[in-house]
């Protein structure tokens, strides 16, 4: 089989997006759609993958500066035909060659694959969709054995023609070997004074090619985008999928139209899922875990069984079994919860080592802290981790009880089964079982003036 | 009227659900999909609810452990023909008999009333319902004076019975005497080797009894669960339900498409709840209520003119009139707020009574306490209930001021009218009027080099 | 060109709303439907508004006290054309006048325009709507020459006319003298006993005056709201324009379908919104300003390049470019941050001027303070404000350095590069470069017995 070369415009302005940003770098999913595209051409094994760049080339290239791409700069824009062109130089003679696009983000690896399989030299696979309201696109004229006659634009269709409800969707694959005789053909004189890659299926078709066509599952996966409206739609398109998506892989979810999913999420079975949960980056969920409403969660790691409560924010953090967290809780990278661990309403944790069975139930910041077992953190609890330049570490051993409002000054260490009196400013470390206590005396006085209106 | 038995097929796998929980306990609106049917039946006023079991048995016995219904177990899952007849042996001869499904959970009981209310011997009550697409179940084929001569499964029906749009649901409902003689004739020659109890309609033709056929409102009534893409449709439309319900009655919804009710909600006039709010368990919802966006409240009972801010998780709590909470309010279980109180941002309360007019606006965690009336808070406030073993009550009269970032540790009381300094850890109890300070004295140290970047 | 008068009716007293609140004046995006209709009015330059009250009126004419509108009693409800003849007295001869209805509320004003602009005075301006399903509405009867003829009640139509789709709104403009002449004449002899507006078209076509027929855009427009479905719909309407809105204007949206708009928002270009954010009041935000799903903004001003985090909650604040706010930020009244500013996660902040580059990163209350440029604000910090009767301000130097945990009782100073010790509670002023601590000494105690279960 000769080998796959895919070449994806990306070269558009999309003034229409109304954005400093190029079009092909605006986000599906959390992802330029430029990127999917190139995902999807690298699941297929394209040996090299062509992408041809222009209104902010700069900006474009620096969003994939991995070396999985090709740039090509095509330096006025005019037209796809023109923009495929730039391309041929890097394509093999006997390269097949498939045309993508860098704002039809959502095109199915499988339909590709279909069209790609068994393209032959003599042969042209043509991408069509049968669409409910046709107008505007290029119609799929066939003759009387159903072959691929020509494709008719709008303003040529005649009545008849108009009615076709096939269109061209622009994704094509054929050799290379009649890209590089059939592109320096092609002719601008046209209303928009643009050379179309269109244009050669009827060289095909002249030259006594075979046409395949084939189709996608469904009209989503060819939809371009030309401003945020259409952008929008093809977001809730893709969300709807990942939630079909968990569904059927064993998570209940209380609304499928109000989670996303904009990375990548992978499941147990039995997980519940509550309204509007965001999901981002890489996060695995075990079975038997709930989400509750209004969380987000992203690069996250929650083992089986754990319970996240109402409106709490984690970001790169590792949870254990059984773990009970928020609800606002807010995890922040580096925090490491093993099994069984609380953390409850308005507690913020970062770099936060926390032992089986540890509690970090209320209002308080534990940063840069090791915790051992079932360490209780009591309401309140600051770990005073930042002197204005540096940081440093709180240890806190098995089994220590913090009291309320405690104030811990790191570095410091607090042994195992140590006890830290409420309302107390740690300066100093603590040995095992000793009781710290670092407060002013109660003073009651009497016979004191309230403040009066000033 | 012969007494009404219902018999609840409740044994099927459900493998579709990919779950370890039995398909008749997956909830809709956070209730059993069991249980729903069992509700209806009672509604009905069924003498006796007999529940067919199979898979999972054992744990859909303990979900419904009160007495509420016999359990009749199916060992081999051979058809819904052999199901019905393992209940055979606790249904009286003269008993009117009503099959209901496990996964059919919103079938309405006004429905189901009509259909039983005249059943007399000679009669088989069918349920059916007109399909868009009523490719796959069984058609409902009628003679020319429009009374059903058969069921014709998809696979049998002729072009001309394909086209017919009224279906079979299953729910049918017929005397005992007639079930006894019927179920045990039924065939299992056919392509699923199973007992159909579908069947029996046409023995009933045969013997020239009569069928009556009535019809559900909606087809969501009997759309069955086979997966959780199901699940989630029937959720959904069940909340629709919910959202017109409560706009009926006096509330107002910003959007009847994010409301979320998991319980009993109850409410009185001119309420307005916005955006993303969930209710789960019993609530009640006085006049004048006004929910903020993204709140959750459960078991609580929140009084008339109340005003629940944005982003406040509410569980097990009852609230006087005209309070303000949140938002980021956390009020857990045995928290009674008084009228006219106010409960911030960023404040916990748990087994917390509060008195009229007193306010804990900020940061604060008050549990275990009884607060009189007119009490001020302070921001930074924690009430230190918790020794590690025990847990002890807070005490603050009436017009106590409690300054910011106070510690109190438990069990403390602070008389009527006295005031806590800021920044205090209370110990010990303080009398009426006294001014309790307990805090280190400040020292300004000049010529402090401040830390340097280790 | 004769002055323009509108008269729009309010007097109904809709009860299937199931309220105490005059139907006029529940909210369509946060603004009572009558006032949205006062709106429309303006924009076409109306040289008076005649709002004919009746149901409520006293709160009515509250609700729109700043003289914009002139008030006009109907005493009973006896029909529109009753309604309208109340206003008569107002009306100048000369005068065109458009009648609108304060319960139809999203009428356009363009579309109003485009019936009044070149009115005169043999004319009578009729506003249709084609309805897919129009039963139960009046049908526009036309002659062979298309010229309306007359308008056929429901109950009256041929099943010719049933099938008509075209229907009358009751929106319609004519000269005053017309409606001075005829409505007088109106007879309530009908089944309702009412005055008919719509009864005047029938003289206008029998006295030979032209009737010309304009249509809105969308039926949305035409509605009227009869209960809280309807005025949930209308919401949705309106919200999904908003959307569609903000997307045109440069704003990507994680949902359309979830953002709420009450109010005026304004927006640069590039602005990411995510999913459930509302906006309220006047909220301005600039460029590449993102804001983090669930966040509720009312009365703002962002500046370009800002980051309001996921849970936040803004109100009337004024925030400089780039800055970084939450999750979980709690901006009050008053707040103005400089750019390059940080405030996260359970923070309050309320009458605080804060300086560029200043960070408040967690837990702390910071209330009627000026902060300078650069201070550090430990987590957990309390400006203790209020002594219980009175304010106080807490002023807070350059470079300040407050360590966690601290109370500072208002009135007090803290001057510029000073650093407070964590866990203090400040009272007096600190001069510059100097550290404050105010704390008890730590005591470590062995052989401390641990609380044993009471």
């Amino acid at each position: 089989m000769s080998p796959l070369h895919v070449v994806i415009l990306a070269a558009g302005q999309g003034s229409r997006m109304k954005s400093a940003l190029p079009k092909v770098l605006h986000p599906v999913a959390g992802k330029p759609m430029l990127h999917h595209v190139v995902d999807t051409a690298k699941q297929l094994g394209a040996e090299q993958i062509h992408t041809v760049i222009g209104h902010g080339a700069e900006r474009v290239r620096e969003s994939l500066d991995d070396g999985s791409v090709t740039w090509v700069l095509q330096e006025e824009q005019l037209g796809t035909g023109h923009a495929v062109a730039q391309a041929l130089p890097g394509l093999p003679e006997d390269a097949r060659v498939l045309v993508l696009y860098g704002d039809v983000p959502l095109i199915a690896s499988t339909t590709l694959e279909a069209m790609v399989r068994d393209l032959d030299e003599q042969t042209l696979a043509l991408l069509t969709v049968d669409l409910d309201n046709p107008h505007g696109y290029g119609r799929i004229v066939r003759d009387a054995d159903d072959n691929v006659r020509e494709i008719v634009e709008q303003k040529d269709a005649s009545a008849e023609q108009q009615a076709i409800h096939e269109v061209n969707t622009g994704i094509l694959a054929v050799s290379a070997r009649h890209l590089k005789s059939w592109l320096p053909t092609l002719s601008n004189r046209n209303a928009q004074g643009e050379y179309y890659l269109t244009d050669i299926i009827a060289l095909a078709v002249e030259q006594g090619m075979g046409v395949t066509v084939s189709q996608p599952l469904t009209a989503f996966e060819v939809q371009g985008v030309n401003n945020r409206l259409q952008l929008a739609e093809l977001e809730r398109w893709y969300q709807r999928q990942q939630a079909e998506r968990l569904m059927t892989e064993g998570a209940s979810l209380a609304d499928p139209a109000r989670v996303d999913v904009r990375g990548e999420l992978t499941i147990g079975n039995d997980l519940w899922i509550d309204v509007n949960v965001v999901f981002e980056g890489r996060v695995h969920l075990g079975s038997n875990v709930t989400i509750g409403p209004g969380c987000v969660i992203k690069d996250a790691s929650i083992a089986d069984g754990t319970d996240i409560k109402a409106n709490s924010v984690i970001e790169g953090a590792v949870i254990g079994k059984n773990a009970q967290i928020g609800p606002f809780a807010r995890l922040r990278p580096g925090t490491e919860l093993a099994a069984n661990t609380k953390v409850g309403n308005f507690v913020e944790t970062k770099k936060a080592i926390v032992g089986e069975g540890s509690k970090i139930n209320h209002l308080s910041y534990v940063g840069d802290a090791s915790l051992g077992r079932n360490v209780n953190v009591g309401a309140g609890t600051i770990t005073c981790n930042y002197d204005g330049v540096n940081k440093y570490r709180t240890v806190l051993g098995d089994g220590v009880f913090v009291g309320s409002n405690t104030s811990l000054v790191a570095p410091v260490t607090v042994a195992a089964e140590a006890t830290i009196g409420a309302g107390s400013t740690i300066t100093r470390d603590v040995a095992d079982n000793e009781l710290a206590v670092a407060r002013g005396r109660q003073r009651n006085i009497a016979g004191w003036e309230k403040p009066k209106k000033a």
